[in-house]
């Protein structure tokens, strides 16, 4: 068997955060499986079929790219993003395992890409510059009582939380209600970020105080960066303020 | 004042990771700054002028490029990995916080990149597939007393975990006192990743169990990924295993 599956982050929105390494994966590819939108960002090649498919099948997405690739074909899943990141990396792994025996022996790679928080990040200036941890809000994948005492314990260690996935399908207010225990847990005037749809020509960042957020605003594009105790603002005249998390800390 | 300073993350090692907005913004600097082993991976551009620094001095690296831009020049500072994760975006804000008040209308942008962890991760698989915390070992800017603190609540959130600075110069042994503590607070059979030089032609990636871990073989260029209680082996005929974490999650 000589097929390889790679999957492949082609970072958030604008196509100058696509590495070269990622393109060179897609473009070496017979086949490209991957959400329909990923897809249409990037450049056909003559002889590359391109396999689209729903944004919530990411199971069914990788069983359909391992089996391609066990006929012998050179195959690329797209991932928005990092594929590691709440993405398809893993969803290749899980269908690996549960897979026939046979998957084990194919060729798989991932090329890493710019994960959606960093470039978040990039747009205020340096808010995940401490300790940090990303959390999904979907509860489609976990129960809500997981994710709220995963918010409760990184904020007890006082760490940047970058927050995937505030509007899941299955329930709509995640960040509603991720903000209405972070405001139990962080001090009110703890610096937000709501990031929209990052590097596209309508993306949108506002930075607010915590005691402001209440969900609104939010939809599946947008990524929610909540500061720690050291995170500040810093004004800027015809600017909006930078937005960094200090590197010094005291001890708790 | 119309200068302009840029801090621009270019990724672990490999070229092929540096994205394409990446390389615009280098090419465009008139001065660029960093530590000298990232600007020699770099090409020169005739009339460019290279300022190589200590790996150390980020604060002094910063002020520097910050007054060079205060005099109307187009400045580019270099980041490995992304700039916003232990590294030069924070202090960069840091500098402006504290500079002089004109500093704050200069133009400053952030250009992010693949950070450590996410190129670490996509060598075995997705051991970040599901939520992680990002702690950097370093204790010269915080107390180990937090460090410790943090390693044991994101235990307890069972959160899989990306270990930055491992081998700070200021006590050697950060990855042999954190994995003292993970020990305590983690099952011995927990996957751990210790990847070296990542993206370079002497990278090394070595899986072991968090019991037989000890710190040996840890440096400053290795980067520590430590599983959740879902994170998974699974053996592969003729090659390594995939590490990766279960994207669905149990009740706590």
């Amino acid at each position: 068997m000589s097929g390889r599956l790679t999957v492949v982050g082609i970072g958030p929105g604008n196509e100058a955060w696509i590495t070269p390494a990622a393109s060179a994966a897609i473009a070496g590819a017979q086949d490209v499986y991957g959400y329909g939108p990923y897809l249409n960002r990037l450049l056909t090649r003559p002889g590359q079929t391109r396999h689209a498919t729903d944004n919530r099948e990411e199971l069914a997405r990788a069983v359909a790219a391992l089996s391609a690739a066990a006929t012998g074909r050179t195959v690329a899943v797209v991932s928005g993003g990092d594929p590691g990141v709440f993405a398809m990396a893993a969803a290749v792994c899980e269908a690996v395992e549960a897979g026939p025996p046979d998957w084990r022996a194919l060729d798989i790679a991932i090329e890493p890409g710019v994960t959606a928080m960093l470039a978040a990040a990039s747009r205020v200036g340096a808010p995940l510059g401490a300790d940090f941890a990303a959390i999904s809000l979907s509860d489609n994948l976990k129960p809500w009582a997981l994710i709220e005492r995963r918010l409760r314990l990184t904020s007890e260690a006082d760490m940047a939380l970058a927050l995937y996935n505030p509007a899941s399908q299955a329930r709509g207010g995640g960040a509603a209600r991720a903000f209405a225990v972070l405001k139990e847990c962080r001090a009110a005037g703890t610096p937000v970020v709501l990031a929209s749809a990052i590097g596209r020509p309508d993306e949108s960042i506002v930075i607010r105080r915590l005691s402001d957020c209440d969900g609104e605003g939010v939809d599946m594009r947008t990524l929610i960066i909540v500061g720690s105790s050291a995170t500040r603002l810093v004004a800027r005249p015809g600017r909006a303020p930078l937005v960094y998390t200090e590197r010094f800390a005291r001890a708790p």
